[in-house]
């Protein structure tokens, strides 16, 4: 059997908009890419969505807009895709990394208090696999700081945090609609904020810095970072099988947390915070025998993905600067963690054969629980 | 009658393509991808063919692909598109403008030379409306003085001078294959280059600067410029017509140019260079009445563009850093230039009925002709 470790869902929907599309208008920003904007402010409960061509676009803009300069710092996850650090440099201001907790693996509030300098400008959080930073106290740092919060809920669409929806947690959030994410555009990404500042920065910056009634005229720093229709048309249709879509995450993930139970003395499994509703972007298990379990799920058609091999210092682009650098719990996340597949067709066939033969390599490999430190 | 400015020509074999590729892959680079990165180094005849999701995006790729470094500087024309600017502050390095030349529009080799420091580290040309810039000789500058050339030739595709194709006439060149540009994939871009260690640096920087083995592995400050197969399937189907455009476009031109002799003395009209081959991506004609002939038309039913209103050194976003500079050329050019409605679908009727119009607006307002100085 071949379990691949995720699969975009696009189907018959998605080609009908697309071919509505191709047949109608054929604009770079047009009818679909507002109403898909308008849907997902909705969703999300907040008062603007920006589009934009990918997640890394939508970190861009929303740093530009909250005019993050060279110089300033930024705090982000030591564990985190490298994106989340890129966009600070984009603005050749300066990542500041901070630890993440052992349960979450989300930002650590402490740890970003220990990282808090005179140039910090915005914290950055990740929601983690689909599950959300811990925002109160993040909320709480960044008012006592009088700096922005900027959440990064690339994974974390339809989630939510004390009841609050994943993207409007923050001063400004970003999503991704990326191919691999829970729901696609296959590229394209956006943020979301209710300051009607903000927001218009960010059309003005998506747009080349363009001035919005003076064709030509270039204000700001922009950039080209347009949605074209097409992609929005694949949102839309993707959007209205949203809850499907999560639904579906969810039966796998309660099907791997009931079937994995009697290896949780040997695998450490996901953690729910009480506050959290997890989007199961990620259903990332630890242990010190990883290679070999993932070699063996391989060996049997299953892929997997270690999200992420390598801490943000420890990355080639930034260890020259931050490699020597230690945050244990990012550190030791990145030596153990494995991530199991997730995808909406996924059969209750192929979970269990995922559980099964994950089960038979802790059995031959593993002998001590992973312990973060 | 209505005469729009421009329109994408994209039917029935474009929307069979993107059919194809929703019914097949739903990758964001995929065999669509690769295949007209294949097409389109063999039409410009060059090594490498590196597609991005925007003209931008491929300025910023080739930018960082030659190490532009914080305080280089690189020259671009007063007059050009805001992006080629922009592209140069991405790096944090610095633009300097020179002026264009009085006949093609485009750099000029002297203003140049009068532009270069021991920080110039580029120079970078835009082949204005479809015609090339002079290679010969800013080529010459870059040898002696040992620093890059960068061509843009987002608005060339299809140009040629001395025989060598647009977008292979510097160390590294690119397209945009924007909605309104000659040939669409309805956002996209494209870098080119004879350099394999370019053309590695750049495949890597468009994927989030990740190594092409090690996944996960970020070696370089990259950015999501991925194309997606959605977009290289229209811009494939595009591919196949290209020479049917180009000859339409052609046709078109030559029609403004011999039906607007009789006015030639009252407006500028285009000068083609012995050395070119043109790619009529615009039709631009200069008049010191330009604002109240552009109302007329408008007033008809006929789009124009002001490509542009402003130098890029009197842009609000470069003016205070930029606006007591003079490039007087360039200053000239953007208070006289309008250009004509051009594209695919353009029958003889429309073609006439612009030229009409256009000859009774000459005939109201305009004096005497209008110099570039």
């Amino acid at each position: 059997m071949e379990v691949p470790w995720a699969l975009p869902d696009i189907g018959s929907n998605e080609l009908s908009e697309v071919t509505d599309c191709v047949e109608s208008t054929w604009v770079t920003m047009g009818p679909r890419v507002s109403e898909l904007e308008e849907k997902l402010a909705d969703y999300i409960d907040v008062n603007h969505a920006i589009a934009v061509n990918s997640g890394t676009a939508a970190l861009d803009v929303a740093l530009k807009s909250l005019e993050i300069d060279p110089q300033d710092e930024v705090i982000v996850p030591a564990m985190t895709y490298i994106a989340t650090a890129n966009a600070v440099r984009y603005q050749h201001a300066n990542p500041v990394f901070a630890d993440i907790n052992s349960t979450t693996y989300t930002l650590d509030p402490e740890s970003v208090r220990q990282q808090l300098s005179e140039d910090s400008s915005a914290i950055l959080p990740i929601d983690y696999g689909g599950q959300c930073a811990d925002y109160e106290h993040l909320q709480r740092i960044a008012e006592e700081e009088d700096i922005a919060l900027i959440g990064d809920a690339a994974e974390s669409l339809s989630a939510s945090y004390d009841g609050e929806m994943a993207g409007s947690l923050a001063d400004i959030s970003v999503t991704s609609f990326h191919a691999a994410k829970l729901m696609t555009s296959v590229e394209g990404g956006m943020i979301f904020t209710d300051d009607a500042k903000l927001a218009e920065r960010c059309r003005i910056i998506r747009n080349q810095g363009e001035h919005p009634e003076k064709k030509y005229h270039h204000q700001e720093l922009g950039h080209n970072y347009r949605l074209s229709d097409l992609h929005a048309a694949v949102g839309l249709a993707q959007f209205d099988r949203l809850d499907e879509i999560i639904d579906q995450r969810e039966t796998i993930a309660e099907f791997y947390m009931e079937h994995l139970q009697p290896i949780s003395d040997q695998i450490v499994l996901p953690t729910v915070s009480p506050q959290n509703e997890h989007a199961w972007f990620l259903f990332s298990i630890l242990s010190e025998s990883r290679d070999l379990i993932r070699k063996h799920l391989n060996e049997h058609g299953i892929s997997t993905r270690v999200t992420w091999p390598l801490p943000a210092h420890k990355q080639p682009v930034y260890s020259d600067q931050h490699g020597d650098e230690t945050y244990p719990i990012s550190e030791s996340f990145a030596n153990g963690v494995l991530s199991l597949p997730m995808y909406h067709s996924m059969n209750e066939e192929e979970m269990k054969y995922v559980v099964e033969r994950l089960i038979e390599a802790v059995d031959a490999y593993v002998d001590d629980k992973y312990e973060l430190e």
